[in-house]
């Protein structure tokens, strides 16, 4: 399997994740302003999981651009993760529809978590297929923001059960984190090229 | 990130965005042609955002195909224009099923400004990163309709509670101000060929 | 504008709406097999769609190979076509939820007339586009489905208000005339490259 | 028809149901972590519809690899497996929601027959058109997984309305005996490329 269908595919998957949790904003059944008002959660959700989706596409471009081979076991991890992601418009819809209370912002970090950690997993094994001289390896690096990431949803997780903003906090940040674009990969595929 | 993976994704997303709108026209449950007329402001609707979609895809289109390289900042601001025009359904949806009302007709308004500004901002983004010679630049030249539409939205979103058909109206004109195939930039290209 | 931009960007719209139109068919409440039975006229409702929107995809496909450049006025007559196909989802639902009852059996007829025409608009400004030597003209020659299938279409949406058994055996007719594979125009280009 | 343009549309459709299949998951209206419960059938079946289709979408992927082109029957018969996929949501909702019961259970497996039938043919319609040294021939061999698949599942269909957990067991089953990548065709192009 060459990288591009493999690329094709999974952008496809997530073009129709960001689309489709539009839909869990519903249509109010009233024409006045005032009943938007209780819809304020549901988008701001929205927002946050759009940036999220929109990280993991950038970073999943990155890191296929820097992938020769898609062996057997890189095509399942690379659908374990799109698994993950699948199911962010439902935690989305969840923690929006109930103004983010505990038990929705834990499942919505969790959701994180996994996908992070299947990231992680696709990752490990394009690096294990390419080598000691992997390129993606020496692009990732020292990895400090995969490897903050988990950790931070990790403490977010059992913190919604106490102060469900601190988790929520703790979301923004990881987005934040990772909004700056990743020029690791872009810096060591420039390297090597010279 | 080469322009046509980001053209790609774009495209994808736009495709789905015009699709499911498609969703927000619901099946009535009478059998009876008289069952229809409850829609015919929800259909309207949809012809009017099915416009306004297909002119951002075709001038979407149009500069992407100006833009040689993506960085980071317009990969950004390209989502950030995804993102708007993403809440396009949901401001249909709510505008037909009330019949063009005042609030509903503002917010359509709006998302149709914020869209309008997201892709100016892109634009500025390309423009800056092709340097003094950029080629883009020359084709939009003074981009009369890229400053005069977000004009009329901001007039049209006050006017939407006084007299919400102004607003319809002034809609309408920006679509059809844009419904001229933008030879612009094909123009410019031509010339930078010869 | 590459016509590969504009055919990926039909298939796109085409892919959307042959699967979202499988969400008409709703799945019951009832765990027993007798649930199923009211949905038999929506599952039939739903196979005539899809298979026309093969035939749809199969022929623009053929028609847009034969094409080297897009104009303004053939993206626009695109959407156009796209536009009414993104229809047959609703008129679809509604016919099939009301078991092939007049009114909604004449509105299917009617959107699948109004997509022939846009077809055949489309046709028209491509061949026009070529000039006399036009490939696709050659290809299309006589044209007698093209010719053939409004006039069928036409003359099912008011027997649908008589007999709507009658207009429903017309549709499944015309789809029948067009589901043999188009190989005129494989059969013009394979000529016109000896 | 190039083989691309055929991957291309099928990927499509493929990763659209993938992912509106999700919306089965209905966002549960209490926030707290008991409202879930209810889901987990719903979750259960969905992942294992996500594997089919992750098997699908990859062994079709290596069909079409060893096709070189595609006929009118070809395309058909590729429609035709699409149309049965498609159904895989509707079937997989109405088995998560009812847990598991007999008559939805079984028409699960129905689906998972017509499927692998749908795909057994275009297979065939592939090695046929590529005459007596045909590659995909070679590839597939014997083709036990093939040949036993569809027997399991007539074998699943009347078990469920006995135990509806025999039948379950053998679609777990099914999917475990694909899951291992299949190296068939990748191995058979390999031996002829050299």
């Amino acid at each position: 399997m060459r990288t591009n269908r493999l690329e094709a595919f999974s952008d496809g998957v997530i073009a129709i994740i960001i689309t489709i949790m539009v839909l869990e904003i519903k249509v109010p059944h009233g024409e006045g302003i005032e009943t938007l008002l209780p819809l304020i959660p549901v988008v701001l959700s929205y927002i946050l999981s759009f940036v999220y989706l929109g990280i993991y596409w950038n970073n999943h471009h990155h890191m296929l651009h820097a992938t020769q081979k898609v062996t057997g076991a890189i095509l399942w991890a690379n659908l374990h993760l799109l698994f993950w992601l699948s199911l962010v418009p439902f935690a989305t819809g969840w923690m929006g529809e109930n103004h983010f209370a505990s038990a929705p912002s834990a499942l919505y970090g969790a959701v994180l978590l996994m996908s992070a950690i299947a990231y992680w997993i696709l990752q490990q094994l394009i690096i294990a297929s390419q080598g000691p001289d992997s390129i993606l390896k020496k692009a990732v690096g020292g990895d400090w923001k995969g490897k903050l990431s988990p950790v931070l949803y990790a403490v977010a997780i059992p913190l919604a059960f106490w102060r469900h903003w601190i988790s929520m906090s703790l979301y923004v940040v990881v987005a934040l984190i990772w909004l700056i674009p990743d020029r690791r990969i872009e810096n060591a595929l420039r390297s090597s090229d010279t």
